[in-house]
């Protein structure tokens, strides 16, 4: 099984969680990274993560072309299908039942603090079971929340398109002025919404005001925010995270599902964005605003040709480092990102122990956010720009 | 007043409506092709159109650098501002009064049918004055529904917009599969709606269902829909017009506000989305569903860098041959394109009097709409495809 203490068998990869705009580039360099180990002598897609692994249903991922690999690359969303489940005693017990049937010796998951949870927990498993084999998580979320790295793949090219969003949604409030409610996906943390600063590019460019989950939210300081900004601009565009809460951890608006990991239902409904706006309409009481709520929704983490090059780049060679890892040394873990320099930008990979990342996520540093809680900093945006990438300049008319 | 039957005197040109990707394009053109006109001897943006020409709030854009329109003209939204108000017999005196007292002579108006409906008074009110004088409708709207061209400028970058969100929500609803509704602008029309059916490069792509509201919606056809799509494809990508109706014209869902025009608000909230996910919950009683509603809201008229270079040519085409029109005929009309040819692609534009545009709208043929009213045609892709422009190829891998 292991040749001069290298593992020799097949790997299986999978994808899990919420997909991302590139965590195909996770796949695909991965899979062409194995096909240059001689000791991976298989490599196996599970369908939809762990639940087809315990099916047994697998891509072989081999053979397929590179032409066609290099497609996917470029597509948003999990290729292989992604799954929202944390397996118990038993699911993980199948799944190591199929790994040994399949002579399967690497375990790669991609996927956010979840995935590296159910990374850990078969990487543990393999260890008291004896059993020679190599779990690395590969990270991917457009949250931005794992500990650890300096920032996660798939967050850069979600950012971009929040930054873009909100360029051109300033200047529809511009033509037709008014009150607008934008509500950005980020389950716990505020890093997307907070990208949306990103499109100022004047003084009085929105985002305005800017309500992130790191801070609680007050009914009546946002009132008082929203009616500060009118009176200022004449207008006010607003980005609200779609996980605020206030004071006693209540998220302001849900539809109440939950999936497997305890995790609540925040996208896919327009909920919060009507309950913001029915706020800001209180705000103003006897005089006709208009006020507008837009909930990005799904958009967000899955539009093509909106991909942060940086971002591209990184997802592949995470996925690349975590193979050739794996394959040299046989030792689990999860690969994290160093920033060697924001300007210009370049960063370099290296290997985390996989209890590093899972399960607990991070949040904003109190750096980012502005005192008032209500805007984020300069620190905030010297640490986004560069994974974003250049944004085209905006137009103006001068009176 | 007129010099070889020309008028010789200043333009007012304004912003109406709905902003769109390209609308700042024609505002260029239009600005750029009256600076070649020596009988036109000046250029008067209106802010914010018709209310800032009553206001005399005018952008001097006589003098803006050509880099600065042209940075305008690739910027999304109305850069001078736009309006929803249609003027009575008061406003439109009013707008006269100014005109006469500017020495006002060209007056462009680049909008949807309230806009061109909004000339059309001016212009006959200039007629009965026997003020000499020349109102020009531009057309714009991500509606497309302006009667006697075959295609708006602004309707296809938000088309493109459409076609490649569906692209992205297809990829994202196979790796986490259940039913997802997704709401796209258009008011009364459906012309955008049924641009999602772009998004299909593969028999088993979604969306799978398209509702119009040139179709009666029928929410129990509707939940057998969604069953059977579910029973093909393990899972139903739907699109959804934000202004479908039942059987007696109320719309589905609204948030009641209506403009001065009559229009009543559907974008900028999310109660449709809402709606139809519980109808489609119900569709399954007893059974647990994953389903997710998003309503695509105002990103889909203004978002940078997602514009069809058809449409970006266009747009500036018709304003260009507006000034033009007008500076030598001195005779009112809008403008309309002809298609030429869809392979390849090539249109003209001819001038329409305002009366044939003016007001009233136009819905998508019956041969776009198929027999089931759940779907569109082959005839619409021949017809939109061109006009959206070359999507991107999506990747998947086989097994």
């Amino acid at each position: 099984m292991t040749t001069q203490g290298k593992l020799v068998g097949k790997m299986v990869i999978g994808q899990s969680g919420g997909p991302t705009a590139v965590i195909n580039q996770s796949l695909v360099g991965a899979v062409l990274a194995a096909r240059k180990q001689p000791n991976i002598t298989g490599i196996l897609g599970a369908r939809h993560g762990i639940a087809g692994i315990m099916k047994e249903d697998f891509i072989d991922l081999t053979k397929q072309s590179v032409e066609q690999l290099e497609l996917v690359a470029t597509t948003p969303a999990a290729a292989l299908g992604s799954v929202r489940l944390k397996p118990g005693k038993a699911e993980c017990e199948k799944v190591f039942e199929v790994f040994k049937k399949n002579d399967v010796r690497y375990f790669f998951y991609i996927g956010g603090n979840d995935s590296a949870e159910t990374a850990h927990i078969i990487a543990e498993m393999a260890k008291e079971a004896n059993y020679d084999f190599c779990t690395m998580h590969i990270p991917k979320t457009i949250d931005n929340d794992l500990k650890v790295t300096d920032h996660c793949p798939g967050f850069a090219s979600a950012a971009r398109f929040v930054a873009l969003a909100f360029m051109g949604d300033d200047r529809d409030n511009r033509a037709l002025q008014g009150i607008k409610v934008n509500v950005v996906m980020g389950r716990s943390a505020g890093f997307l919404t907070a990208a949306s600063a990103l499109a100022r590019q004047a003084p009085d460019d929105g985002p305005h005001l800017i309500y992130l989950p790191e801070r609680v939210f007050d009914v009546e300081k946002f009132k008082q925010d929203v009616r500060d900004a009118v009176a200022k601009y004449g207008r006010c565009v607003i980005a609200a995270s779609e996980c605020i809460s206030d004071k006693d951890g209540n998220p302001i608006s849900t539809s109440g599902e939950r999936d497997s990991h305890g995790n609540i239902q925040l996208s896919g409904s327009g909920a919060l964005g009507d309950t913001l706006a029915a706020l800001v309409k209180e705000a103003f009481p006897g005089q006709k605003v208009r006020v507008r709520a837009d909930t990005f929704g799904y958009l967000q983490r899955s539009f093509p040709t909106i991909i942060s090059p940086i971002d591209a780049k990184e997802a592949r060679e995470v996925s690349t480092v975590a193979v050739n890892h794996a394959a040299t040394t046989g030792q689990p873990g999860s690969v994290a990102i160093r920033r060697l320099s924001s300007k210009p930008y370049s960063s370099e990979c290296f290997i985390t122990p996989l209890s590093t990342v899972a399960k607990v996520a991070t949040v904003m540093k109190d750096e980012y956010i502005n005192a008032a809680g209500n805007d984020v900093t300069q620190a905030w945006i010297d640490y986004v720009a560069p994974l974003v990438g250049e944004l085209p300049r905006m137009g103006r008319l001068y009176t």
